[in-house]
């Protein structure tokens, strides 16, 4: 149908960087260096596992997504990133404890290699954490400097062309777009009088896009998501995309809406609890942290359910989203949801969904996938906020004005769709009059 | 994009005939006349409640799918069957038990005037139901042309130009296609030497395609899914759909399967088991019965996951369905499913789910919806299989060498963007790039 | 065994008088009334249902207890008390939406009938309440005197020898013995003086010991659990009990840890939370109010496992309990508890508990017992604290020195071999050795 | 109060004999080598961890038990058995699966040294197995010899003075008790001429009995309760008990149902369902064993629930109990139960229990608390049905005319009274009275 879009070649290996170096970037790490080994398989990866179907049913033309799509290849990539504690990648996986000894071990050598810089860091913004490997600067500006050479130089020893960065750090307080992120300018001079309403996350995704590194956010802070740096990423075509990694509970719930939602089925209310008891429960034990990623989970439903298209279904419902910190759950956090819905009638019925998930288990190949998919938007000419990677978040960024799609197989058919447009392939529709007639 | 189709009007009111009369049926006709009364909504109907998104997100154009094609009007709907008891739709709703006595007795009049004709009955296919009300005849010829006189007459009392025919019948015993199955001049032998092999339920969707009467399938049983029965529906043009409403379990089943695989993350097990209480499960207490209702429900993950795309995700599948008779559930069937899933580099999570669903108030309006998109089908001159309307179905009908969609969001794809082509609108393939460009 | 009691005969009908009658006064008051009709069955009360086996288990003497002992019998039941809203028992039961409109409309009459006496209220101890019918008073010496006096009256107006006082009203904020709460003369002179730390609960409980009217108590409020009053209720031979009626998630944890313990299963967590959308829910969203309600339940777990004798097993538990008001869920409350427990070497096993209850359902027999019970009491000359009773209670109350027993079933052992004590038959120990000697 | 009895004391070693060396056994070997080692704990071992409160409550002499009775030592035990497979613990344990690699190379060499004698099989009684390791014999009688002489070389190549035999093999098929199983000389009939209603279990049974070796049961295969066997067991002060370990689901059951009572909580339907993945699931596979299983399981809420008490709330139970094979839950069996209960006025809620549970970690430290208790009888001079340990079965061994207690938490109050009892201590009644007189 549409004309293929001409895509860059990948040359040389591609630098994954990651501000957050604990439980998921660790499982990352580890996890690519037993894929490279053969010794385990990169389940979770659409990059990696995933097909695409082209054509129609008839044609049976199913190819891997990565054998569609000139992506790196994981045999290419480089860890690197920032980390508020000075442990290499292995001590640090050690402490996080997704991984079994057994796997760690596998691939010791490797992970004692990838060491994080000093981490930018604001107790303002991350209270519980008590920081004992981060920067001096005597403004955010030299410290949005000192990133920029960490870029620079991480490039340059490993003898990289490209990179892009994940942000897998904990959570940041809650905060909402300030004067000081309205446009380049403004933040720029924000930068240099220190305005404390740039945050760590901001720090990062700036000083990315001023390297023209893609720059992707798993958490629920703000960071590229404000205006100055939308434009700077759309002047410099630099890919952004964001916001909060979409793992365990919001992935079901958006997995789960959408199918009332196709039925019509009403909904009353939808009480939503979790437990964890990692370093990020521990985070989201504080107040304005929880808040953010609460305000992050707490949006899905409204875009899904349309509540003003129709109020007789969706108009008054009680969502509770809670998030607990237990101790005894570890990095395997569980979530419990109770769905109060009604059909024919009026009549109620309960579904519980009751998940048993890990979390950095589900966000590795997540951030995965990003790097690969920023990567090869970058290469591709696609500068700016990649919505069709709204698949990964819980908090999607659009354009202005544009609402966004939380529905995660509407999110899995722009993703698709878009794969097949970058290489000029007919969309999928679904139709299928055609066998018919 | 595409031209729109051609539709006739919907003259006078429309019939809906309905073999088996029991716990689904009158759900379905006492919903419609409180709806009629304004008494209560008919949630669960997409094609009353619906809405379908035209052109870009942007332009925000979403009306009522009623709105968009020409549905006949709920007002419209005169209803009547077949039930192999003599109960009017009053008394058998108060033994169903599934709505309660004040919305009964709301429209208990109009209820009243529901009487099914006899049934179609053979103990062979359905063993635990003792049939008290049932038509006498000395071959399956003659118990058809009584069906199609049964169909005239009920059209010509209540002066109706149209009908469609929606099969709410207890689940008959398994069976596979049989030679007198093959093709049409071999089922018309079969009828008049009374094949075995030719059950109730194909006599029925047999006496429906010649009285031109459009033909949906609510149970698993074979019925017009099979060759014969789809050349002769492709010759008259009426549409045929079925098979197995699909309602709770495998509901959330094609759901939450889709979602896994659109994260490739791996399957190890799926643990089913259903307990309900109603006529229906004691129906299934016997075991070709079960059969019948296991096979439908088990086919669904296999064509979902696709496992000989990604043996190392879904190659080794545990896939165990139970259903177990308990009567304290009554017409409130409920499931639980134990999940067992894998992520990056293969570690395990479970995810349990309870669903407490109540059959009828969810399969009532699967019924509502059929009737009138199998009218609309018809009066845009779309014969045979409808394809379009597998979102309704646990097995769902398609032409021979195509696999079915199981995926519930696939599925609700290909039934929006057929009513878009119907009316020469644009699809949506969920591109959106051009907002970015 | 030990020589009978003698037990005051039963004159008249028996009073019973419930501060706060909302659903769960309300729900018992329609109860007795349709038990009285033979419309329906007092289930889940002991003392109307129960049994209890007398001697050895070839005997098979099991008598109804209320064949046992002498208690009032429901027909001799008359209602009253004080609520902070002027509705009749009719209309309170109404707005709780406990009870089916069928049920509570076959005891209309009656119901009509019971009208509350104004509330002592006083918003710094239940601050999401509107009082609309409440005392008025320039001290809290004249509100006590005010409640008295209501006693009295209820008690000529009906002709009654006797009552009995069940605290059913909301949970208050929480609070700790003070000085005032140290002895009765300190009481008194704190009456006097209108001290804050007398709270409403307290009031009552204070009037029902002066007016030698036993008293139990069904909230976390402190109420009778001070020294003061419960020297009073020695002094005066009042019976009184108390704290907290045990229905829903805590009287499953108290079912199932004494099961983990009898074992020796370890537990690293429980996990608790639970939704309600009632009156009490609203009240439980004052963050005062719930931290009353959250201690109660807390303090069960250590009772039970006592972490001291075995460190190894209960040293080390992350006990979370939540409460959150969810509106959906109307009296229906549900709880969900995860446990993690650990078996031999250490270990780890799950069990998920999900119970869909009713808290007036539950709580309103118990209501009805302990009226019996305390009655009972009362005639048997047991004066002061019930510890025989904390079968119904979070918080049983006991003798300074003595820790409260939380297990369920030593509770029941204790309730009945003090019922087979007061009649003097022999003790159960569950021996047995003789049948095989 | 009575007197203490006297106890024989424990000299030199204690054998522990166990047909079945699979998962349990083998679990239980491993982790008596590893707490013999100090590198783990005896969790669910009353025997071992478990502690006996003695006089009241204020006395505060709550011992250990292994210090309040003269226990044998685990240092002391001595493993031996037989399997129908040739494998030793250590290769034995692997299969299993259920302990991780650590544990079991920490006691490597231990577990290999522990190799089974062949078995008595007969695959009329489990027909799932294919023995590779079994006995050759012309007459059961041989076969039972053979197994006294394996018991005698057993003793004395390990220098023992005493022994217990503890059966942890496969479910046989069901069987109900035959002709030849009613006195001690028809059995010894019955074995000379191989009579078929002689089981493996029996013949094991038997000779343990002859070699005056206590014998406890842990599968639901009849074995010791047959009237013969019982009576040998009398006549020669053996001690016996049975049947069926009470682990998972069951164990919850007797924890739940007693509760339920004790409140009067009605019940109408209780629906089990159980996962399990190892070869306990696999012969379960067999309809045969599978309904010895069942019916072990069936009887429990009966005995409990007392319907003949309580018609109005007992008297119509639906109680499914269902078992299934399900591959990827490996030793991790998984339970789920619905609850169906009603209370005050009939009104219904439910309960939802899912126990994710580990067989062999439930079913190891009931074996060896009932070596140790068995050989205390023993050495106590208590012969036959030890009823004190009904606390660990399913399917307690009573004396004729005595109905069973499944409540577990009577079970306990039995065996703990009968601890004090023995040692001549007061009973427990929690009658607490004198506390407050």
């Amino acid at each position: 149908m549409s004309e293929a879009r001409e895509i860059r070649e990948q040359t040389g290996r591609l630098g994954v960087l990651m501000p957050g170096m604990g439980a998921v970037a660790t499982t990352l790490v580890a996890g690519v260096e037993l894929v490279k080994k053969g010794l385990a398989q990169p389940v979770g990866s659409l990059a990696e596992l995933g097909t695409i179907r082209l054509g129609k049913r008839t044609e049976d033309r199913v190819p891997k997504i990565k054998d569609f799509v000139p992506l790196a290849k994981t045999d290419e990539l480089v860890f690197g990133g920032w980390d508020a504690f000075p442990d290499d990648a292995y001590d640090a996986a050690t402490v996080a404890g997704v991984l079994e000894k057994e796997h760690l071990n596998a691939v010791r050598d490797e992970l004692k290699e990838v060491r994080p810089f000093p981490a930018v860091f604001d107790p303002a913004y991350v209270a519980r954490i008590d920081a004992t490997h981060k920067k001096e600067y005597t403004s955010l500006r030299e410290a949005a400097e000192q990133v920029r050479e960490d870029i620079r130089s991480f490039k340059s020893e490993n003898g990289l062309d490209s990179a892009v960065m994940v942000n897998c750090a904990s959570t940041e307080a809650y905060a909402q777009p300030q004067k000081a992120h309205f446009d380049p300018d403004a933040f720029e001079a924000a930068l240099d009088r220190s305005d404390p309403s740039i945050s760590p996350a901001m720090v990062y995704a700036y000083a990315a896009i001023m390297e023209d590194v893609p720059y992707a956010n798993g958490a629920p802070s703000l960071a590229a998501d404000i205006p100055a740096l939308v434009d700077l990423a759309n002047d410099r075509g630099v890919p952004v995309a964001g916001k909060d990694f979409k793992t365990g509970q919001t992935l079901m719930k958006t997995m789960v809406a959408p199918g009332l939602k196709a039925r019509m089925l009403g909904l009353a209310g939808w009480y939503s609890t979790n437990i964890l008891g990692n370093r990020d429960g521990e985070v989201l034990d504080d107040e304005q942290s929880l808040k953010s990623k609460e305000v992050s989970k707490l949006s899905v439903l409204e875009h899904i359910l349309q509540p003003e298209k129709n109020p007789e279904l969706y108009g008054d419902i009680s969502h509770v989203v809670k998030i607990n910190y237990y101790p005894p759950r570890g990095d395997a956090k569980e979530g419990w949801d109770n769905i109060d819905i009604f059909g024919w009638l009026g009549y109620p019925m309960q579904i519980k969904i009751n998940f048993l998930a890990r979390d950095s288990i589900l966000a590795a190949p997540i951030v995965l996938d990003l790097a690969l998919f920023m990567d090869l938007a970058q290469r591709a000419g696609m500068g700016g906020i990649q919505e069709w990677l709204s698949f990964y978040f819980k908090s999607p960024m659009t354009a202005p004005g544009l609402y966004p799609e939380h529905d995660l197989f509407i999110q899995q058919m722009k993703l698709k769709n878009t794969l097949r447009a970058i290489k000029g392939e007919d969309l999928i529709t679904h139709l299928g009059l055609d066998y018919y007639e």
